[in-house]
């Protein structure tokens, strides 16, 4: 069994429409790299009581909690000291990150002043995630990774955060393509395929090109010969269908 | 108060790092412009007792519940027996959706069979909405909203819908951005001119550019006068702190 995560991306301007999340996609994708699938996302408002609940029954359910967002120095940021409160412990100055931080801004002449040095301010036995781009660190308790929202900041903290995580076989994807051929008439084949392969996950998606439309089948598993029979098994069902599988997903739109 | 909304989004394609999702940015700007902002979004499994528990536990909690994925021809699209399930009623056969699609495969030369007919099976009581792209429709039940994932079609059901939901006051948005103001210089102030403006969400978001590091301010909320008041004093602190405050979003990257 791989251990599980989930992920929850905490703020408004995602439910707003404001901005287009890219964080779920590189974590999902990194995390299957690592063995550790993501099973659920939650994309939360920023209101205490609502994180706080969240955090508490995500990290219950959960081998590991990915957070994103609410960690910078505005009055939304409430990230941190709600994740103490969900852990019931104090929040207080963490001694390493102000020290980090506390030297960078000397550095470049800025006031390490109130609202930076909230980011320096952390559950009680939280410990560091480096941020290589913006010094700030994330920081884990327990089985909850608190990271940055902008997406090359929170990439820079997975990637130093990512040794340190327990995973397990890593997840595995082969595919086949074809045009001509509708998901409906592929359906009932595939139903009997996956009937075989129950450890695999098989993905029918279908795509749309100005060249015409057509079905990719995807299937997911931690054996790769395991994909591999069962995509062989679709492809001559294509052929059967009259399409002419191509191994791997369709090109990009 | 506005009506409020959720979003479900059923696929493991999107948890897989497969799929960048793009129907939540969509229906978040879309539902904010008819007044029914959203306030969470799950993303889950193709598993039926998480489809079935989270349909009832968020069309519990929120005014409109909208799903999109899994309701196509193939094994791993269940969201409608499930919503069945979820609402205690028969899956049966929606006589116009099976109308509709007969003729559409009629049309097509193309046999209706058993996996397509799935998608003309729907629970009791079932409203169809309207699929102007590939016919078979989505349906409303109670106040959850069945679309499909594929954004083109998604988009189009989204559109036959929207007339028949009852909104409130449109969301707006008032923004101002500048570079050379660092997020950690302009938080005090900003919370300051959000403590007395409550009504209003005000976001802080910086950006990077090769033109420079800079934040942008964003206040959302029903009146437009009250959010242009708030941006108009976010620009004089802009200024004040050394920044060129400049009307509206920064141009994407």
């Amino acid at each position: 069994m791989n251990p599980t995560a989930c992920l929850l991306v905490i703020g408004n301007e995602v439910l707003s429409g404001r901005t287009q999340d890219l964080n779920i996609k590189f974590l999902a994708t990194r995390l299957g790299e690592i063995g550790i699938p993501v099973r659920e996302v939650r994309i939360i408002r920023d209101v205490p009581d609502i994180i706080i609940g969240a955090v508490n029954e995500m990290r219950a359910r959960f081998d590991n909690v990915f957070t994103t967002g609410g960690i910078g120095p505005t009055h939304d940021d409430i990230t941190s000291e709600c994740v103490s409160a969900a852990f019931g412990v104090p929040w207080e100055i963490h001694p390493e990150a102000w020290a980090r931080m506390s030297a960078q801004y000397a550095k470049n002449g800025s006031e390490f002043n109130a609202a930076r040095q909230r980011m320096a301010t952390m559950p009680r036995g939280a410990k560091l995630i480096d941020n290589a781009v913006s010094v700030a660190p994330g920081f884990t308790i327990g089985n909850v990774h608190v990271m940055a929202g902008v997406p090359r900041i929170m990439q820079s903290m997975f990637e130093s955060l990512a040794p340190s995580l327990v995973g397990g076989p890593p997840i595995l994807a082969r595919a086949v393509h074809t045009v001509g051929v509708p998901e409906g008439a592929i359906a009932e084949g595939l139903t009997e395929i996956q009937s075989r392969y129950p450890a695999l996950d098989l993905g029918s998606y279908p795509y749309y090109r100005g060249t015409g439309n057509g079905v990719a089948i995807v299937a997911k598993g931690t054996e790769a010969e395991v994909a591999e029979a069962a995509i062989a098994e679709v492809a001559k069902l294509m052929l059967q269908l009259g399409g002419t599988p191509i191994a791997g997903e369709p090109p990009a739109a």
